[in-house]
């Protein structure tokens, strides 16, 4: 038959769209969703049939091809293909016996992780298996061998360097952009940090988001390999570098569901970590009453989990358990967060403190990797190196190596339509939602629209009198505005108290 | 925007194609697989996004959805509609307390299941259900909330009679075709008996499949119910009558993955029947080493549970627990097992007698439902039914009710493409693989292709002697023949050996 692109981005599933009448459906007895197997250019895909039944789309003699098909054989339109029953992928049968609760063994997840990354599974058997590997149903074990079958499943960068150090945060906290920060301080500490990030999937700016305002984050590997070389340090996006597809193509399912389950987080974390060649990682798990992670035991358990796998995977890792009960500095979305970032870097009076602080912690314990330095110095080497500018200096160094872009973060380009959320009442404030920020951010038009987000003006602990702006929210467009304003109608994140009911956390800080 | 019917069968998804450039998907900031809201006619439908590169696809102003979309919205192409982001479905909070393990309410159950069968669910979210609620996942109590909601999500039938008798098998034996003798049985005796019955799915006949060989089975609604008020009986195709709609929608990914769960089963099999407007029913459950249910404690374990929801929802229920350790009668495909119900009611000497038998029972069990008849006395009268020519009556007259076909049991339409499966030693029957048998069937070409099959020469316990036929494999077409030898080559499913290996099944017969 012959191939034919339409031109329909599937997301990650590969589809094959077959005329009705087409002569192969017919004899083979295809049905809807069943899969069949295309062979073109010695290339073998597995794909899920949609049947068309307008000629203009596919014709009776064209096997019509979603673009992630197309693209996985390298043909051109028109090549000749020939299609047949597909065998179900060789890791069903674990599959199936995951779905019914069985333990799986290493070679299981490693035909499964393959498959998976191969496009060879359907979204429905991608979300089975999302489905029956989340909550309890993996033991600690089986999630090291899912961390070693992603890592195994794509390409793993070696630095030639017995130190590579990295950090790393679950996520879930506005405006918790320390990576910029611990990145250059560790780096002027000579530590080598390779740092590659995510741009946001659900938030309102990831790092890569946020490093995009200040300079180019989409590099070529090589071109990013020498800058590491030059400068001991990169902040780059991470999406190009082929590292854990499989963890990619589990995400296509895991983010529409929502779902985010301890064994599928430490695999996704970790396999990135070691497939980007790290050595050693210090990990920050934020908790508080709207983080991911609410509870001390459980960010414990949170904690031995990754201690496990990272043993079994020889990454040295770090576990800090850190203050979630609010967002981390005051801007968040892109620009905004940039602007912080760059006035801790400038030692700006106006830089936010517990930002400068968090990442002044977290890059201590990383310089604390290195072998001549005193467990408990790392903090106060990583304030000297901030204090005296050589965090700034290497932050340029980087920027302009990525290819600078124009920023002041004294006259920041934010969104112009702009509206503040004032105290209702006088108080303390008490608490701050971390998901009603987030989500407010996002409907003002972050990340996509850089310039959009929520400037916080007070923070837990903060006394407030009736009228007092606590945070302005900066949108581009009318439309986005009026979103964000409805939900911040509907609460604004904000409750104010007594200073007695301000939250405690205990955590080291 | 200006609707377009992009003829595409997503399978019970709605899907809706944007260009990549629209401006309503930049402006929103839909993402792929992200759900949209589409308003048109009155009428609002969720569907999942597919982005588009390619404008002789959909334009940068068109809004193309799938034909499953389409056609519930109810209008014609280029009709104007809005589109937004999509609330997500009201159900979805529950679906995330199920994937997390807890508990649902009736009410929870009624919202999934009405979004399910309005197909807002997009497939990712459907297979979660699927897979969070199998197994264990759900309690006796909760099957009985998925029935009920299951039945209010559809039509329901009411036939002003207080006594309608049907009879169902949970499946998995080939050849297994005794509600096509029940039927025109327990009619004679003057029950109601508005037999509806599905297609294959995997096996390689339907009772729909079989009916058909023998009369016209998809008829509108009104007609059948006038056949049934001549008749007292039917035996129709049961997909045009919308009865328990959220169960196809379920099954559309059941099936790719291969889940049968108990709870599932119960839910999907007695909504059907309460929507079909049955007051009793007799259900049969087979036991044997390649049946369904492999165990005599698994099938009480099933017992009860169908016991208990037909009870919550007033459905009079009979388990009979019966032999599966082989398939019944000798024909396997639609025209084998037509002959095989054909020579059953003529009293044909070559009737296979396992099938009679099992038929009889059953038969002689709903007989029992009618309150002038002693416990103990309805395989009796069943008898009398058959043996008179009675039941042949009743058949004949359903069938040219229906608009019989030209079928002669001596001279059947089968495949001519045949081939024999000899022993290759001597020996006694000992197993007879279902599972196997039924794959051969269906690579030969049943049911599609209505003449092809396997016609079974020996049964459990029969002596064979090298050289014997065990059984034959019709086929249509040489590819079809050639698959289905293939399959055989590597196994028969026949297994010979010593007489007192036959394993034996503790049920009533």
């Amino acid at each position: 038959m012959a191939l034919r692109r339409v031109a329909i981005d599937t997301y990650r599933e590969n589809v094959a769209y077959l005329h009705r009448d087409c002569a192969v459906y017919r004899a083979e007895g295809f049905q809807a969703l069943s899969k069949v197997e295309v062979r073109a250019n010695g290339r073998r895909i597995l794909a899920t049939v949609n049947v068309v039944d307008d000629e203009a789309l596919v014709g009776c003699h064209e096997l019509g091809l979603s673009e992630d098909a197309f693209l996985q054989l390298n043909v051109s339109d028109g090549h000749t293909a020939s299609v047949s029953q597909a065998e179900p992928p060789e890791s069903i049968d674990a599959l199936h016996r995951k779905i019914s609760g069985e333990r799986l063994n290493r070679d299981d997840y490693r035909n499964i992780i393959r498959d998976i990354a191969e496009l060879r599974y359907s979204k429905i058997e991608l979300t089975a298996f999302v489905v029956a590997t989340q909550r309890d149903e993996l033991d600690r074990e089986e999630v090291y061998f899912l961390t070693e079958a992603m890592v195994a499943s794509g390409r793993k960068l070696d630095w030639h360097d017995p130190l590579v150090v990295d950090k790393h945060c679950i996520g879930g906290i506005p405006g918790n952009r320390t990576s910029m920060l611990v990145v250059p301080i560790v780096a002027a500490h000579g530590l080598l940090c390779p740092k590659t990030s995510s741009r946001a999937i659900t938030s309102p700016a990831g790092t890569a988001d946020t490093m995009e305002v200040l300079a180019n984050v989409e590099l070529p590997f090589e071109q990013l390999a020498d800058i590491v070389r030059d400068h001991r340090a990169c902040l780059a996006w991470g999406g190009t570098a082929n590292l854990s597809p499989a963890d990619d193509v589990l995400i296509s399912v895991e983010r529409p569901l929502a779902i985010d389950s301890a064994g599928q987080m430490v695999a996704s974390i970790l396999s990135k970590k070691i497939a980007a060649g790290s050595t050693h990682l210090v990990l920050d798990i934020p908790i508080g009453p709207t983080a991911k992670v609410r509870s001390m035991p459980e960010a414990q358990r949170l904690r031995r989990l990754f201690e496990y796998v990272a043993g079994r995977i020889h990454l040295s890792l770090d576990v800090v358990i850190t203050d979630g009960r609010q967002p981390i500095g005051n801007g968040i979305g892109p620009v905004l967060e940039a602007r912080d970032v760059m006035r801790v870097l400038e030692n700006d009076p106006r830089a936010p403190n517990d930002l400068r602080q968090k990442s002044l912690r977290l890059a201590g314990r990383l310089i604390e990797c290195n072998p001549d330095v005193r467990g408990g110095d790392g903090f106060g080497i990583a304030r000297d190196i901030l204090d005296s500018g050589r965090a700034l200096s290497k932050m340029n160094a980087i920027l302009a190596a990525q290819g600078q872009k124009l920023f002041d973060h004294n006259n920041p380009q934010l969104g112009s339509l702009t509206f503040d959320v004032l105290a209702t009442d006088a108080g303390v404030v008490t608490a701050i939602d971390n998901l009603q920020i987030a989500r407010i951010a996002r409907l003002a038009g972050a990340p996509k629209v850089i310039g959009a987000g929520v400037d916080l003006f007070r923070k837990l602990g903060d006394v407030v009198s009736m009228g007092d702006v606590m945070y302005r929210v900066h949108a581009g467009f009318q439309s986005d505005q009026i979103f964000a304003r409805q939900a911040s109608g509907k609460s604004t994140g904000y409750t104010l108290g007594r200073a007695d009911e301000v939250p405690h956390v205990f955590v080291e800080f």
